[in-house]
């Protein structure tokens, strides 16, 4: 059954985050190969996977979490791709960055609209 | 213009927050007046008037955010109503708190539970 | 499979928190019994079962982490009963509430200290 | 000397806090007497003894930086009496708290008020 | 009269920060440019611009307040600067950050006075 | 007896910290000496020289601490080092780096795995 949950969290994590979730849980392989297990089997296996909430939904309120708490760069913009891959627009996700301005002030907002140009401008350059 | 955005800002207000955002106004008039005038222009007025972002994945985002800053429990509250009023059904905003325990801790989620309960119990005591 | 990462986890959960731990999952039950399943599943099933670190350890690592976030008092207390509970003494408990003065400022120690007196006068008195 | 920086720093905790700050200290002694020796040796002795900022303007930066992270209300209340006590004016502290929304955002803003208004209430009653 | 809020704000920063604020401002044109506006009137136009508190004290506290946060160096750097541009003295600055070991751990001013330290090495490169 | 405090709190930042902490203090001597001053005669001759806890434990503490804030990671990489240096195994890092998680999230979790990478490579290439 874990063996489920693993499957079902990979499938999850290709749909949402693509590439740049694989290489995180790549990036954890000679270390804590379990951390990166965990990220599958718990955050997409189990949450990602609920009924309840559509998945924009859930990158939007990712996105805001990470902007507030400004203490996690290389996975906010982990999530902004992610929210663009659910279907999200760039202007859906720089409006959830502002009104972060609200809730837990300017810098960090500030901080995330960088993190939002870097990932708008890679997937530009890709094109 | 100012004028506008106040008088935007309290239309926005109390469609989305109701009485518990009047009341949180209310309650800086003695002591800090302004800062209850700036929630109404810049929270309301400029940023929930935006277009580009519907209110229901704005109040989703808020609870987010609230939940995983974990340090503003009355007002995490006032968006779970606000939540509700703008549509938003109780699975998800139990949804949205749930998913921060994977970016934030289970603390903050098990407490942002506590505080969705106390918003649920007061509404089905009131009906 | 998932049937025994709850049972091996309510086992640990039952070991490490006692009733404290029985409380949090009963207080979920009838707003988000699925985020007391997972602490159960993933925080204590995953997480407190992996060998590499001993139960003491862990339960101290907890309290440190809990004291300098300064945002989970309610669960701050539950896992200072856990650390007595698996062996930690009560200097012990102490000792790294006040080592995160240095790592994260006075007032989360102090509030620190509050939970532990609150936790060590409620022990007492049952006595 | 430590003999030094500790009745040094009573003095100052004495100028700043006055008894509020001695009821810290007096709530550790039972069970983490070193914290408030440090506290007292540390915070007072060693920091608010520097010259090089006045006692005002040190006041002020710990109300704003206590705003800002919202996870110590007693402490924030605390230091608002200091302000207080050392010749800040009640609209200071009011301004240097209503600033810390764009910085921290409007949630530890408004709890930031609240604490505020607790300790000024509690002033005009001992009149 | 949002015309006033912007012209007030744009004197104000240009007053504050200098051409590091106007930098913030004109990255956020192509991918926020409201949340630069935003900035503006009500960063500069409504919060520095009130009588109440004088700009030397601003400063300070919302160095106090980045310091402490810790999630926000290049605002933080820019504010060292803003200090400084009003009337702070380096060693003003120094003391503010020094301080917040006490209220936010060593860590935060450890890495508060790194940024002091680029910011005044540029200074001294310029001339 | 400052002078056995500075000279005890040496004692200890050597044992622990070996020379990324005499690097820290060395890196404070021109813009703020008594920050390096404090972190040796407060830190580690106040704190790491209490009895009650041993060596170990305050380090899996501290890095505990410091993954969970997230706002730190210069400061997790020394004590990364410094649990290595006082006899943790890379194993026990890691478990602790993993199970902050559970507390504090995913993100900072991933963040306190590259921090432990990076100290263990650096390790590996002087060998």
């Amino acid at each position: 059954m874990n063996q489920d949950r693993y499957a079902q969290g990979l499938l999850k994590l290709k749909e949402i985050d693509g590439e740049a979730g694989e290489q995180v849980i790549e990036s954890l392989k000679d270390i804590a190969p379990d951390l990166g297990r965990y990220v599958i089997e718990f955050g997409f296996g189990d949450i990602y996977s609920r009924p309840g909430l559509d998945l924009k939904s859930r990158e939007l309120a990712t996105v805001a979490a990470l902007t507030a708490l400004g203490n996690a760069q290389p996975q906010l913009k982990v999530h902004i791709h992610g929210a663009l891959n659910v279907g999200c627009t760039r202007e859906e996700v720089v409006e959830v960055i502002i009104q972060m301005a609200v809730y837990a002030g300017f810098p960090v907002a500030l901080n995330g609209i960088s993190a939002a140009k870097a990932v708008f401008t890679e997937q530009d350059n890709k094109e």
